[in-house]
This record gives structure tokens, C-alpha cells and sequence, in this order.
């Protein structure tokens, strides 16, 4: 049966991730509408479709989009402007006071697109992401298309957001209204920090997230210092106190982790809570080394952000999973660690638990939706391939990717967007930056 | 005064490497022949080269060719043949049996050509290749027409190019008589590792290479187990004995150095060795992480390679110097480590010092050589470009290249191979491919 909108994708490769290490060669899948409808033997799709248009793909494996769990897309108009900084340097020299001049809802929205410009153009089809201005990252997002969890951030100070801990719950809550209903749009809170948050504020978050059936998102064990300043201050490492106020559950998505005791991992499986691992970002501010491997080992969701484009410098998956593995290697000393099969899951089925969505998104399965992303192995670069999985992560980049779907619409054909208008946002970047540089 | 072969260079920006820190805009850059002959205002360059034609690079940004001081070319036809396995085990159950089976003269042009291919691809304009069959490394390379050092390797065991140490040291002294007025290739003594190579053929080597005014090129302190290994031997770690058999001297060139004491750095000082740092390698097979920054604030002339495609997996020296960055920052604990400055130094000149030749390479100054590359950063995850050095080292990839020149001739032009045969090499691969998986 055929609609007009049937589509047949034949790649060279189709990694669906479930099955574990499966690649498919000489098949092709099927998408209607929204959906995934078939994966089978080319011969047998072209039967079973004989009215539906063909997309050939010859030099390219097709695998599920990437799933980028920790983001803040509008700092791509910081990207690279103050690097090989110290990180407390660069937060209160450079990031903050930039952020407290500039950050407005149109910084907001243009930086939003420039980043979802450049996720789609990598193959990432789903961002978890929190900023301020929640209303103009999905003004942004929506326009563009892509995936998306929205942060509803909440911290205890004043910006040009919200004016106090008690304001940012207020708009969180308006926020979260507006969009519930949205196709492409999920929300979760997210509270920025234990140092940034009271333990008022958090009981809240807990008791509105409870009702709401909403995730927590929190920046957690980013840095040795924030567990000793916790230490002096309240007597017990973040984590503990995020225990003791009920945060700890398999609603939490708990960002970065790079201080973590054996106790601790067995909390967090104990807990079923779910890690973004960001390592380039910890990598480049020196933030420290979170222990992939050991949680893996201890049945602990893990899965990869790429963090904002100000600490890593971009938002690529590919290049974020090859340094996942490269790091867990070196550090635990054994070459076997997070293997190309791993990392992949990361990018995408874990991606998928992580946000409570592993039903609808994070492998190439019938009756799941058609997020999808083709990246191509012909550059010299990636010549001969014998595994496409490892060639993905040890060689790939995001500038191999040629095609994106999210929800069964083909956002990126032979690296064109179809629908974004791409000049329009380098010409508000451009703008940004000569307002940046002049705010120097 | 124009000569025919006069090209005017007008990019968006110019990173010359020497000065330090410095970016030109509205700058050209003028080759004559093989050489620098003008870099100055556009508009002088304009008048003074009335006749030359103009490329224009409006996206790009030029700086000297990448020299990728460590490589073992031919291996890029085992290109992710055996991730992710315990070093050993990768070593001796699968890169030495796949070797010994089927390492010719053949795999080795092949291999060397595609390798070639990938780093002219990738802004690499140098290479410090050492494998077997020199012979047929230089007869790749020349037709590619890529600049390099190749080392004449010594070690104490038969294989399919010499039968024991005695047999490699004299094909070595045949192989660099033939090339020794090549206009691209230079030669280096390239023992294999402490491990594999006698004290009496260390004494031979030295000898020679005092007497022919050649480098030394040696991997050492790879790993700990090599050091635990010499102690067991020896009775003392390997480079205390290098330095007993005179091996440490400006003309050592030591590759991946990941075990390292303050007397041993202090030793590396003293004698003015150079460092060949492989941190995607070191990462990838958990060897362990050689320690830049101290190198560098001891004075020590730190480059950076790619080690072979079998375990990187690529040849791309863009990634390599974000790696380098990262790894260091991490492992230091300060992000400060290895800025985008010292890691694009590392990539250029400190490369040409490794090599001896920092008075024709290295950096884009009057009357060096005109081995260069141009890197697009008009793609979304470059944007906006606040430090194009910091773009090149944080977000860009070698697929950001579009042209690279050696000694003056334009070898890629706007991402196509101007000379090279990429259609025959790609075919030449696809036969290894198969023949390397039908002998597993």
C-alpha cells in the first residue's frame, strides 16, 4: 500500500542499533508519514512499494538520528570567543558578563537556529537542551524542525529571563502550557546547579516535576570544586543532599558527573537515574573525567551531550562519541573500553531512555518515527571500511553527513537544507557578532 | 616582475605562524616557483603583480601545510580492520598475521598512495613515514607528489622486506643512496623500538647517522610494559640505555613518550631531542599520555603525528591537534594547556623543527617553501568566527580543506585532486579490502 508520501531509502549500510551490532546491507526502509513501516531486503520492498519513489544512497550507511542529551544551543553565538580559559576565568570574565549585556529573546531565538542549523547538518535529530528564554529556543527549534527537550531552567538569581528562583518556577510552569501539546517538543525542569539552587527550590521542582511527569535536568558533579564548596556549605558532597531532598530517582538526567566515588555509582544504579556524558566539554575546561565505563558496567543510562558550543567548540555527535571512547581508553587503561558499538548506542538508544522516549526514537525499527541521519564513507579518509560501526566513530565528522529526517520529513538532502533558511541565520550571526565583539 | 608560474593567494585570512598570534586579513600571498615570494596588503600585491591571475579564498583560511611527524602510510589499508582490543592482542593476533601474510611491495605502494591521498586530502603537505619497503613508500609519495621523511627501518626479525638486522641496516644505506637528491624525500635512521633492536645494531645506527648527518627516529616509552620490559632486561628503563648507547642527541626524533619522570624530561632537555606526540593513538590503544606541557615549559620541541591508520584511525592532523588540546587539559587539570596557538605551532613549524627544516617550512614567510593548505570555515558549526585559530583547532575537520599546495604546485583545488589518481587508488583499495578479509 502506498501514500503519497511513501518513502524508500536504500543505503549502501543501515545500522538500526537494535539489533546490537547488526548491518544491513542490500536492504531498504520504508517510511510513511511520521513512521518507520518496513526494513527488508531491497527486492522485497520494491515489490511490496512498486509505486514509491526510491532514494539511493551508495556510499552511505543509514543509522538513527543523534540524540545531543545536553546542549544550550544559543551560546553557539559565544562559540570560540574565549578560549584556553581557566574555567572560573572564563565564566566570570568572559561568558557571564557577555550573557548579562547581550542575552535577550532574539540572542535566544537567532542562536537557537544557528544551532539547530548545525545539529541537522551533523545528523542530530533530537536536542535536550536549557537556556534562558525557554519561548524562543522552541520558536527556533519548531521553525527548523528539529527534535527536542526544553529545558525549564531555574536558578537563583536574576537575568533578563526571570527575576528569582520563585519567577523562573512561574514561567517554567507558564512555558511548559504553551508547548505541551507540541509534536516535536517535550519539557522536563531544570534547575542549573546545586550551588545555584536553594533546597527551596528544589522541593518545589520535585513536587511540580511529580505531578507534571516531568524530568529533572541538573549540572551535577561538574567540578572537584563544586563538591568541596558543598562540603563547607552544606556538610555533604551534591550528590547527597540531591539524595536527601528526593532528587535522585529515574526522573533525574544528571549532567557531567566527572566526581564520582564507588558509592556513588552504586547510588545512581540503585536510583535508576540517567548520566549525559559531555566529554569534550570536561575535556577543554579541565572539568575532570566522568567514569563511562564503571557506570556501564553498573547498568547505569549513560548517554552523550555535546554541552554548548562555548566549552567544546561545536555540537558534532560524531566527532563527541569518538573522544568518548579515546577518553575512556586512556583513562582506564584498557584499549577494549566503550567500544564503537557502544558509543553508538550512547548516541542514540540511550539517548533515546535518557529522555523517556526509547519507545518512539533511537533505532531503526518498524513503527518507530523516521529520525534518521546518512553519512558518507567514500572520502578518502574512511577507505577501505571493513566495520561502517567503527568508521563512524574513529573517523567520521559531522561534515560527512549528507541527510537528516526528523519525523519523516528530509530536512537535509546532499548537505542542502530543505527547509531552513540557512543565509537568513549566517546574516543574524554576522550581526550578533559585530555586537559581541564591540561588547569586548 | 611576473614569471608565468606566478600564483597571487587572497584568502580571508592568512595565519603565517611566524609572527606569533598573528592573523592578516585583506592580506595576499604570492608563490613564485616553489617558493614565498610576497605576503603583503592585497592592494600592493595587486600593483606589484599587475599579470599574475588571483585565486580568492573568501572562506578560507590559509596557513602552512600540516607535517605530520609520525606515520606508517602503508597501514591505512588495515584502517579499523581490529578496534577496540587490548594492545597485545591487536599487535599479535591480528596486525602481525594480517602483516606477515600479505605485506609486499605492492600493499605498500598501494597503501602509502592511500594514505597520501588522505592527508593531501586533509591540509597534510609533510609526512614522517616508516614502514617496510621504503622503496615503495618514496615511489607512492613521490607520485602524489606529498613532501616526506622516510625512515629507513631497522629491526631485529625477518620479514617480507630484509631478513635481520644486519640485512635492514644494509638495504637502508642501498635505499638512501637512490634517493638522497630527491627534491621531496629526506631520510632517517628508524630503529623500531628498544625492544626490537640490539645494542650492537643501536651502535651501527649511530654510527651511520653521525657519519650521513641522519636523524634517528624511535618509538619510545610507548608504553609502561616496555618500561617494566627494559628494567627486566637491561636493568634499566629504555631511555636511560639509549642515552648509555649515545642515541640521545638533537638527531633523536623519540615517538609517544607516554612514560616520563622529571629526570627523564630534564634528560630530553639536556640532549635536545625532538618529541613525536600521537595522542589519538596513545588514547586509542590505552597506551598511556605523554606529558606536552611540561615538555614544552622544559624547552623540549614537542610535534605531533598520527601514528598508522590502525590505530587512529585516521590521518587527519585537524583532529589530532584538538585531541593533543583536549587530552592535555584534562590530564593537567588546566585549561589553560596547550592552547589553539601552541597546538597550531605544534602542527607547523615545530614539525619542521623536528625534521630539521625549519628554514624552508613550517610557517608562511618570504623565501620558504610554499607548502600550504586553505581551510573553509564558512560551514554552521564555524560560525560566528570570532579566532580562526581557534575554529581551526576546536570545530574544524580536514574535511574543512579545500586546497593544499607542496613546494608551490596546487595539488587539491577546491576539494578535487588536481593530480592524483584518486579513481585508480580507490580501486587498488577495494582489492586489498577483499583480499585482507579473505585472509581473516
Amino acid at each position: 500500500m502506498n501514500t503519497p508520501n511513501t518513502q524508500i531509502i536504500t543505503p549502501r549500510w543501515i545500522i538500526p542499533i537494535v539489533p546490537r551490532d547488526l548491518v544491513l546491507t542490500e536492504h531498504s526502509l520504508v517510511v510513511e508519514g511520521r513512521s518507520i513501516v518496513a526494513i527488508a531486503p531491497r527486492d522485497e520492498v520494491i515489490s511490496a512499494y512498486p509505486n514509491a519513489d526510491e532514494l539511493r544512497l551508495d556510499n552511505q550507511v543509514l543509522l538513527p538520528g543523534f540524540i545531543n542529551v545536553h546542549c544550550h544551543a544559543a551560546m553557539t553565538l559565544l562559540r570560540g570567543v574565549a578560549d584556553d580559559k581557566e574555567m572560573l576565568d572564563w565564566l566570570t570574565n568572559w561568558i557571564w558578563p557577555i550573557e548579562g549585556q547581550l542575552v535577550d529573546e532574539e540572542f535566544v531565538y537567532d542562536g537557537s537556529r544557528l544551532a539547530a542549523l548545525e545539529m541537522l547538518r551533523s545528523g542530530t535529530t533530537c536536542v535536550a537542551d536549557s537556556y534562558f528564554f525557554p519561548d524562543q529556543i522552541a520558536r527556533a527549534f519548531s521553525e527548523l524542525r528539529i527534535r527536542s527537550q526544553i529545558g525549564l531552567s531555574v536558578i537563583n538569581f536574576q537575568n533578563a529571563w526571570a527575576k528569582n528562583e520563585e519567577d523562573h518556577i512561574h514561567k517554567a510552569l507558564a512555558f511548559r502550557d504553551q508547548v505541551k501539546n507540541h509534536p516535536l517538543i517535550t519539557t522536563a525542569f531544570a534547575p542549573h546547579a546545586p550551588y545555584t539552587v536553594t533546597d527551596g527550590g528544589f522541593e518545589k521542582i520535585r513536587l511540580y516535576a511529580e505531578q507534571l511527569d516531568l524530568a529533572i535536568h541538573l549540572h551535577l558533579h561538574e567540578t572537584e570544586k563544586e563538591v568541596t564548596d558543598s562540603i563547607a556549605e552544606y556538610g555533604v558532597r551534591p550528590i547527597t543532599r540531591m539524595n536527601q531532598l528526593g532528587i535522585l530517582s529515574p526522573s533525574l538526567q544528571a549532567v557531567h558527573m566527572t566526581q564520582l566515588r564507588d558509592d556513588e555509582i552504586e547510588l545512581l544504579a540503585a536510583s535508576n537515574a540517567h548520566i549525559a556524558h559531555c566529554p569534550e566539554s570536561n575535556m577543554k575546561l579541565a572539568s575532570g573525567v566522568c567514569p563511562v565505563p564503571q557506570l556501564l558496567r553498573n547498568n547505569v543510562n549513560v548517554a552523550l551531550g555535546t554541552d554548548g558550543a562555548a566549552s567544546n567548540n561545536d555540537l558534532d555527535m560524531l566527532q563527541e562519541g569518538r573522544s568518548a571512547s579515546l577518553l575512556a581508553k586512556v583513562t582506564t587503561q584498557d584499549a577494549t573500553s566503550l567500544s564503537a558499538t557502544e558509543v553508538l548506542e550512547m548516541m542514540t538508544l540511550q539517548g533515546a531512555k535518557f529522555l523517556g522516549m526509547e519507545d518512539e526514537i533511537g533505532s531503526l525499527e518498524i513503527g518507530k518515527l523516521a529520525d534518521m541521519t546518512a553519512v558518507d564513507l567514500s572520502e578518502p579518509c574512511h577507505q577501505p571500511v571493513y566495520h561502517p560501526a567503527s568508521q563512524l566513530v574513529y573517523t567520521a565528522s559531522g561534515r560527512d553527513v549528507t541527510h537528516t529526517w526528523v519525523n519523516g520529513e528530509l530536512l537535509m538532502q546532499d548537505r542542502q537544507f530543505t527547509q531552513a533558511d540557512s543565509a537568513g541565520i549566517q546574516a543574524h550571526t554576522d550581526e550578533w557578532q559585530q555586537r559581541i565583539e564591540a561588547s569586548l
